[in-house]
């Protein structure tokens, strides 16, 4: 069956049993993350979330780039985010190439922000979070890897 | 208990049954979307994937920005993926407000890429994928709207 057709089956199981039509906006639990796009990860089983409870943004490499700044400035200032987590995970794709060898071969200068450090990488994204000047002093910033072969979150920053 | 206490908590519970271990990195299914941070979408729910199954891009807006479009690249051009699909949601704080009174308020020219209609929103998005240098003619995007009142998916673009 092609995806198209698939997700939409999925999508009318889901709606049929729907029972979350009443929550608010703004997260319950008042927390954002930062993780990777990587298919791996399903961060809300991982970290135990229901659907109200926190803001999940995600992109290649869990990088805390500046369009995910913008979206906590959003889910701070405007629904009330108090912190955040920056998840990344083992065998992430960002780890297998240089910006250079993407941009060479896409005939490209747009920065592809691979790395080859994990947990620096991590660091670097809570830094970010702890030093923008779109968030406040008082927003926390957290660092972890997730394991992809064993399920496990490690606190590194 | 304290966000951290409680993500470590239901992470060990995670960790515990996991049966993960052995997929790859490729997206099984092909394929990849961008959606919104909102804390009431839960994507592998609604659309009824499983680990491995698809990338995942969220920001604030489900907004195609030059970051999604980063990630996308990444997707099809190291990780195989074909298509795409842009699911923004109603209610969406991003047309609750309009970048001058953020960028006001927070003395900044960051573009917050708030948005007035939903649809033309996902219409760009899609569009904005299409017509993207960086990736090829052949990489499909489909656009959604997900209604948080009634956890139904409808194509729009």
């Amino acid at each position: 069956m092609p995806v198209l057709e698939e997700i939409k089956k999925a999508n009318e199981s889901y709606a049929a049993d729907f029972s979350s039509a009443d929550l608010p906006a703004p997260p319950g639990r008042r927390f954002a993350l930062v993780t990777c796009m990587d298919a791996r990860l399903d961060p809300a089983k991982f970290l135990g979330l229901e659907e109200g409870d926190a803001h999940v943004i995600r992109n290649a490499g869990a990088v805390v780039t500046d369009d995910a700044i913008r979206s906590l400035a959003i889910s701070h200032h405007l629904l009330g985010t108090q912190q955040a987590l920056v998840i990344g995970h083992t065998g992430c794709g960002m780890l297998t190439f240089k910006d250079e060898e993407l941009q060479e071969r896409l005939d490209t200068d747009v920065e592809f922000h691979a790395f080859p450090d994990l947990e620096d990488s991590v660091r670097a994204g809570v830094r970010r979070i702890r030093d923008s000047s779109l968030l406040p002093e008082s927003f926390e910033a957290t660092g972890f890897v997730y394991d992809v072969k064993s399920g496990e979150l490690r606190e590194v920053a």
